[in-house]
Formats: structure tokens, sequence, C-alpha cells
């Protein structure tokens, strides 16, 4: 039976559960795994504190307990990759998260990335994520578009917004590349790329894209 | 009325908080706070795996969020220091960690410190601490004694054991000051002290000694 | 006979000293150690250059030497800790500077601190503490008032000039934490973090509380 | 047409491109792109000093050269990714090298890692490579098994010096994964696993795992 | 015989290495060795791109070859060092790259150095080497006057935008010495220290100065 | 007339600066400026302690004040640099420290260097330098021969000594490069070289070789 690569957007917005899934058009393959994107119900509305992301880490848990059996593997769709360090203590089946795996890729294709973060309130949070990655070095800068929940519903200001981030962090911090700091965003990845002249990682797309090569080699 | 300080011991072992709570005695004040050192009941008997830190990470911050009125601060007594940035989200209470607070404590006592661990397993997600604190240069290195939570009430043998990888943190990294990696274990700090010559951190006492200071300053 | 931990102040500023000293107020404790801040009459009028820095410290030496047997620790309230490890070679009494108890508070209450210095000409000396420290990573960045001691005394000009420092750190560089970096302003503190948002740290009164922890516990 | 990711193997061994190419049968997708591994006629008969690496940069630039219409991706196949920087420079075409692909796997699969390399020489020209990418944190330690090219083809012998170089890695320098230092060795991987009960990077099959995922992306 | 020190010019202006001569007058000694200026006629017009790089390093290791009988030292006189790695290994001739001279001389006149680039695109690259040499904590930044090849020759302008560009580093990244990221230019060394109020490092003069020096030693 | 280049010996050693006078030998040059070694009388025997670095350190600028109007440079020949910050505080004369100089010499002579330092205490302050010269991560690792002044007198168990630390730091710390930790030991650079194949840097010539390459450039 075909194993599934389950895509775990911690947060219970089906809506940007459905904009991860639309990302996933083109990293789908017809020999496999199924990428199956699921909303945990139990998660919060959005993951924007320190208690959101640790109280979805055990929600994502619990989520890969039970379905560990059918799993090809594991990807947190949270730019806090909650629950990671967690996965990867179950043996046999990969695992990765966003944030991780958006930073890694933003290393191939720049020398100094720059994050676009959605709140201020994460930028902390984010540092110690590159710290603990021993990569801090590599970081241009980060920059919030400062936008809540219902504000990002208005598309067109809110990637207006992502624009003028990205280029503060391109002019002012001398970042030549950047990071999507959010998932469900990808359709905004080709203009952000255009109005910044940058090339621009998306970071759900890159973590799945990630986990299917691993998935291939039984790593 | 006069507030506490909690030290709370995120595993359900009754003998590891009686063990803190000794260690407590010299930093009591007669003007207060008073200083509670709690057993979380839904704790994991030991913390060692990254499933039962951000478990116990949830019951920390719950036990914090019920007795939030009377706090003048907390302390987690757990060396992964789970639920740590969850509760700094709370404002108006002062919240450290004792692996945090250990380790600023040893920047003051010696230019590059060994840590004790007790289990290899815990040891890289220690480096993940030291490396988002910004301080992973001035860490000599780490050495696990390798013992059970059943071994390590034979207590002759786990001080022998947190002697040798002293020792050896000494001789073959180049610390100049130990942490130890645990906690509940402060009467082993004299004789380490003295089998290594070199200063020892035990952490409870460091991160409530931090505590109370900051209490008294409101900050 | 009750031990005295020694604040001392190594420019021969008596004004300075005074403000130092009603900083300690909230410190005191009725079980001791007594606090006195002392002034040292053969410092330089303020600590100014890497010279007063030097300068300073064979000073503060010799003040520790000479008061040793009644000291329960010392308290270096220059920024520059002139002296700190020599201090640090007298086995028995605990030695600390206010920059290094400042830079570590700093770490437990935001991910990246900001620095404001007086004088531009310090803030490399600076750096280079930070960078001794192992520490640099977390530095969001230094900005000077740029006052001399003279122009030092109109206060309500300072402050200003701090707040608009204060304000440089947090939306240019980053930081979530601020750091005063001069002793004898405790009195700015407050309206500081209020202007700023942030949480800031008052060197003297970090390193007085961290270094009468120490005393408690004997390390 | 479909199009082709090219393989380069910068030395001219036919036996290395054999190796590596049947380390890729796990990889080769139905959908494509196809994946072909060249041998450089004009390349080294190994690549050992930093002469034969430059000299190697500029065979791989002209193959990429050439090869640039048809081609889907390039990998650079030797561990010390001749080439890479100026490949990036053509626009369109993804880019990766083998050693930077092995340490952002390593970064996913532990905490610290270890290289096993061929040469001592080569050590510090990897280093140069850590501390290029910002990683050098993340890096346990390197050891060379020291063996010339001719001694390789004693597949037993080099594979037990992997295993022990493997495991000092693990042992003194605290490794808890590690990473082969070299092309064409992929039968290896397993074998060094079991033997050191740490997970293991062989590089061709990382960066070409990876190379895939981003063609798939078209990024 | 008297030995010769090579100051290699990898690209093929004889106007840069005009500029190079000029700039050797001061450091010309009467008991040798010789220093003379060469333009490698098979060099690229200017060193921009990463090829430019790589293709350079070739041309300089082939001089070096040819000439290493006579040679007391070699200098790579373009900021991107090509092919210096492949020079040390040459034995008994000491090599140097203007690059890492400047770097290091600046290192000892002031904390944060700033680096003026030509061109913006090479401010990566730089970063590598930042990187490679473990010490970009060092580094202020960057800022690229973004002149081409036939625009620096308006001498005025091209000392105007260094001086904005300095201004900047010093103002905007804290830069307390700056170092010239080209060769050739040693002209505008004063005038922009002078400009500035910071030290100058001319990357030529630094590189030559030390390798005679060494040369001198025989080191 | 001729200026002199001072180089400081702050111990009151008649012996050690006649060690360094005789480095010399091979960086006297006709044109000058004239190098002249000087013990300074009111100096410890030997600097060992922080308290003997510090105190030096005002020796070293006093020294240097007097003769500030002769002076072509300043070079302080101790391995703690004592008062290398204050000299550079003098505008016009440039100052160097042997162990700054040293270090920045290993830098273009190896990747990862070791320290052979004479005592165990003076480690942690090395470190120090090394953290404040943001250049930790190019350190293999330092080793003590822990012998005291007067057992330095024996020149052949001295220099074994020195042969068995360097060995340990090339083959357990990778160490590819080292730095002799004191003045006046210059003629056992190259039987050091020689038993451990490794360049060595002998920093008192390291330091002078500098010094005269910046007095030639008027910086």
């Amino acid at each position: 039976m075909q194993k599934t690569l389950y895509v775990i957007n911690p947060n219970s917005s089906q809506a940007v559960t459905a904009g991860i899934a639309a990302a996933m058009a083109p990293l789908s393959r017809p020999e496999g795994p199924r990428i199956e994107c699921v909303t945990l119900a139990d998660g919060p509305p959005g993951v924007q504190t320190q208690h959101d992301v640790d109280r979805a880490a055990l929600s994502v848990h619990r989520f890969a307990q039970e379905h560990r059996g059918e799993a090809a593997g594991f990807v947190v769709a949270c730019f806090s990759d909650p629950g990671l360090h967690m996965l990867r203590e179950m043996k046999g089946v990969p695992s990765f998260g966003i944030s991780e795996c958006a930073a890694l890729t933003a290393l191939t294709l720049g020398q100094r990335f720059g994050v676009i973060a959605i709140l201020q309130g994460s930028i902390a949070r984010h540092w110690r994520t590159w710290g603990a990655m021993g990569i801090a070095q590599r970081v241009a800068g980060e920059a919030a578009i400062g936008r809540t929940v219902s504000e990002l519903s208005d598309q067109a200001a809110t990637l207006a917004a992502m624009v003028d981030a990205g280029k503060r962090l391109r002019d002012e911090n001398g970042a030549d590349v950047l990071v999507m700091g959010c998932a469900g965003m990808a359709p905004f990845r080709a203009p952000l790329q255009e109005a910044t002249g940058l090339p621009v990682v998306e970071p759900t797309q890159a973590a799945v894209s990630m986990a299917l090569g691993r998935i291939q080699l039984g790593w």
C-alpha cells in the first residue's frame, strides 16, 4: 500500500490547509507517496504565541502517533516547527519542519537570508531557532509585516506589506535571498520574487520537496 | 500577603522534589518570598525524551496559570527548561529555567563550562539550548553518566560517575567550571567540586538565587 | 560579624556613588550582608578611555585587597568592569562586574539586547567584552548618547537622548531588551522602559542582585 | 523533451562514476528528469589538493556551459564542491554540491555532525567550507582515514577504517550523525550506520535528492 | 641573487597594475626583495564574477609555478584572493591574498570593519571569505559603490561614492575601520580617511607589507 | 633622527629580554627603524596572573608615554598583550601585541591553530582574547606545559614539553599550525616545527615583523 506524507497544519484554519494543499500540486508524483495536508481540529486558530506553539506541538505529536503506521513521513507546516524534535524521536519515519527546511534551502540560494515574519512577536522565537540550528551568522535579519490573522485575508495589502518588508531586508540588512515566514501563502512567492529581484523560499514547498527526497532514499 | 516563588519539578517524583526542597534551605529569607517546591502529579516519572519535555511544558504552564495570582515567580526545575518561554509570555511574573540560569552562572565562574548530563540522549537537546542562547562558544563539552532513573538511586555510584565525567570534561575538553545537568542532586555539589578542583554549579540553587534577586528588584 | 558587599564606584564622583547607593534600597536585606557603596578617591573623574579603565582596575584591586577580610563580595560598578578578572583571582570572595551581569540578565529578558552607551568611544571596548563573553550573537547593537560628563547633569536632556537611542536600537537593530551602559542612572530605568515598551536592565541593580544570591549560596 | 540532471564526477575515474551511478538507482523517477552521471575526462585521477579542486572547477564549469541547454540541473559530485559558485551564476538551472548538501542533510539528522575524510590534507579545506557556510558550530569534528586512491580499492580495509573513524568521531568528538566525505562509496553507508549506531549521510544521494526536489519546484 | 616578491594583478588591466606598482613605493627596501607587479595577460579585464575569480585562480597559479624559482613570495592582488589556497600548497614560498591581509590588518585598527565593495554582486563572495576565515563577527557590514569598470575611471565620482559608502558603514553599521575592497586605488586612502575620520586599509599595501615581513623571517 | 620601535618586555627578567633581542636579528633593517628591546624594571618577575597582566599594563603604558616622542611604534612582548588597548589610544604611533599578532599570523599558515601555553591558569585568559578578537572558531585548542619560571631554565625539558603539547594539539585537537604562547623562546621554534611537522609561530617575531611593515607604511 502506498504510504502517505502527512503535511500537518497545526492550526485549525481550513483555509490555510487549503492554501498549503494547493501549493503541493507541483510536488505530487505518480509513484507516490501520497501527500495529504491535514488540519488539526484541536489546534489554535493561528499559531502566534509560544503557548500556541507548545500546545500545537502536542497535537502534532498525537496526530503523528496515530498515523505512524501509514506514514511515509511528516512535515510540520507551521513556521515555528512545533513538535519537530518530538517527531524525530519516532524512529523509522522522517520528519521535517518548514522553518528548518526553508532556512536550509535559503542557504543554497544566497549568502545571507532575510525572513519576512507575520508578527513582530515571533521574531525572538525565530532567532532562537536560528541559534539552535547554529546558522545565525547567515541571517541578514527579520522584518514583520505586523498584520493580524483577519488582516491577512486582504491579499493585496498583505502582499504589498511583504514586498515592503522584503525590500527593507534587501536594502537595509543586505539579504540576498528571502524566506516567507509563514505557511499557506505560496501564491505570493512569484510576485515577491519579481518585486524584490531576490530568490524567495516558500517554506512548505521547500520542506515537502526535501521530505520527498528523503522518503525516496529511505533515510 | 507574602507571595510565593514556585519551584516546579515537572516530573512526578516526590523524591526529586524533596531533594530540590532541601537545597533551598540556604536561600530562604525571612522577608520572603516563600519558596515552595512542587511536584507535578501529571508529569512523567522522569524527563528524558523530547516528548517528556514537551509534555511537561504544558503541565508546567497549566500550573503557572493556576497559581499566577499568588506567584512571586516561577522556576522550572528540570534541566530542559520545559515551558520556560511560555511562562515568559505571562507578563508581571518573572520565570527562570535551571538550565539557562546554570549556564549564565557558569559564565561568571570560568571561561568554558562542561556539562555533566545524565543521559547521552539529552546532549543534543542541550546543545540546541546553548545554540539558542548564543553561548555555544563557551561550552567546553558535555559528558553523560549514562545511568537510568533507578540506577541513580545508588548514590555512591552516581557520584563516582559524575566525578569521572567531570574529570574527563576538565582534562579532555578543557572545562574550567562544571554544570550539573540535573535537578535534585545538590548534595553532590561539594564533593564534586572537591574531587575535580573546579567550581561546580548546581542548577536549582543557581536559578532560585537569580529568581529571588529579580523578585526583589520587581523586574 | 556581618560581612559587607562592597559596590565599588571606580571613578571619583561622589554624585555617581550616591546614585548607585540610592538604587540599592530595594536590595538591602535585614539578614545581610551590608551593602556599602564606595568611591575610589584616586579614580578618574569618569571612566571614559581604556587608560581610565586600566588605571581604575588597579585601584579597584587595591581596595579589594585591603577590604578582603570583611568582604562578603565585590561588585565593580563601572560598565567596563575594571579589574573584574583580577578580583576573581582572590579565592573565597565572589566578584561581579556590572557589564557582565547586565548582559547575563538581559539574556533572560529578551533575545537580542541593545546597549545604550554614553560615549561612542566606549562601544568598541564593549564589543570586545561581548566577544570575550562569547555572547556577541545576542547583541542587537549599541548606540551612544554622546554626552560628556558635564552634559549628563542635565537630566531631562540625558533621558531624552537615552529614549532616542533606545528607540533606534529597537527599530533599526531589532533589540527586544535594553541595557543601560552606565552606572548611577537607575531612576531613568522606569521611564526608559515606559517610553520604549522594552524591558530595561539597570546594571548596578542587576549585578548586586546576582551578587547577593551568590553570597547567600556561599559560592 | 525530458531534461537531464547531470551528476558530474570531476575526476577522471570511471570506477567512481560507476559507483555514483549505482547509488542513483533509488532516486530515478519515471516522470524525470533523467539522471546522468558523467566523468570529466580532463579531470585529475582524484581530487586531493586545492590545485586539483580549482582545476576541476573550470572543467565542471566548461561541462555545464556546454550542457546548459538540456540541463535540468547540475550536481557536483566531489566533496570539495569544485565550481559550485560558478555554476550558481548560470541563471535558470539550479546547481548543488555534494559537500554542501551532505552538511545540510546532516543538520536534520543530528545536532553535531562528524565528517569522515579520506585524506588528512583535505580537512582544512573542509573547515573553510563549514566556515563559509556559517555552520562550523554544528561540526563535531573530522577524522581522516588516510588512505591513498589505490589503497581505497581494498574495500574491506577501507570500510574498517571508516568505521574506526566514525567511532572516534562519535566517542571523542560527540558526533551524533556522520557524513561520508567522499563520492562513490554509497554501499558503505548501511554497514557504517550499523557499526556506529549513528545516521550516516552519503553525499551524492543527499545532493541528488535535494536537486530533484528543487527541479520539480522549478526553483 | 636577490629574489622577487611578485604582486600579481590577475586582471589584464595594465592601468590597475600601474596603480598597484605606484602604491609599492613606500614599501621597497634597499636590502630587497625586489617587488615586481605583474599583469596576467590572459586574465579577464576585471575580476567581477565567480567565474572570473576561478579562472583567474588558475592563471595566478600558472604564473607562480613558472616563477617559483626566483620568487621570494607571492601576493595575489585582487580582492577575491584568486588562487591563494593553491599557492599555499607550494612549500617554501609564502603567499598572501590582499583580501585576507586587509581583513587581518583591519582587526588591529578597530573592532568592527566595514568593507567598501565595488560591485553589489561581490558582497556574497566576500561574506563567504569572512566566514571561511572565521572572522564574520568582526565585520560591521559591506556597502557597494556600484560602479562599472569604465565608470571607475571618473576618479572624483568614484572617490565621492567611496566616501558615501564609508560614511554609511560608519553611521548605520557601526564600522570603526574601513577596508577598501579593491586593488589599485591607493591614492584614495588618505582622502577617504580624512572624510570619514576612520582608519582605512588599502589592501595591496597591507598585503605586501605583511609579505615582506614574512619573507624577512623566512617563514 | 631615526625613530625606535620599542619591544617592551613587561616582566623584569633581563634574560627574557635578551632572548627577545636575539630573535630580532633577522628583522633589523639598515634603513630603520631601530629596534630596541627593553625590560620594565618595575614589572613582575614573570607575568602569570591577571594581576600581573593588569599591573604590567600600566607600566607598559607609562613607558610608552615617556618614549612617545622618539617612538616609531610599540610592541608589547608578553603573550597577554598587557596595555595594548591603552597604547592604541595614543594617536600617531602604531602598537602591537604579540598574542594578537601571533594569532593573525597563524590564520595565514593553517586553518585551526593550537596554542602552547606555559601555565594552565593562563588558558582562560587566552580564550577571552580569542573571543574578544572574534576568532575563537579558528582555535583548535590550548595545551599548557605547566612549568614554573625556574623550571623553564631547563631548556631541554622545556622543549620536550612543548613538543609533547604540540603533538597533542595536532593529534587530539586537529591543529594544523602552532602558536608559542610565550616570549623569549625563539630558538625553540625550528625544532618544534621539525618535531611536529606543523608551521610554528613565534609571537615576538610575528609581531615585530607586522609592526615594521606598518611603520614603513606610516599607518
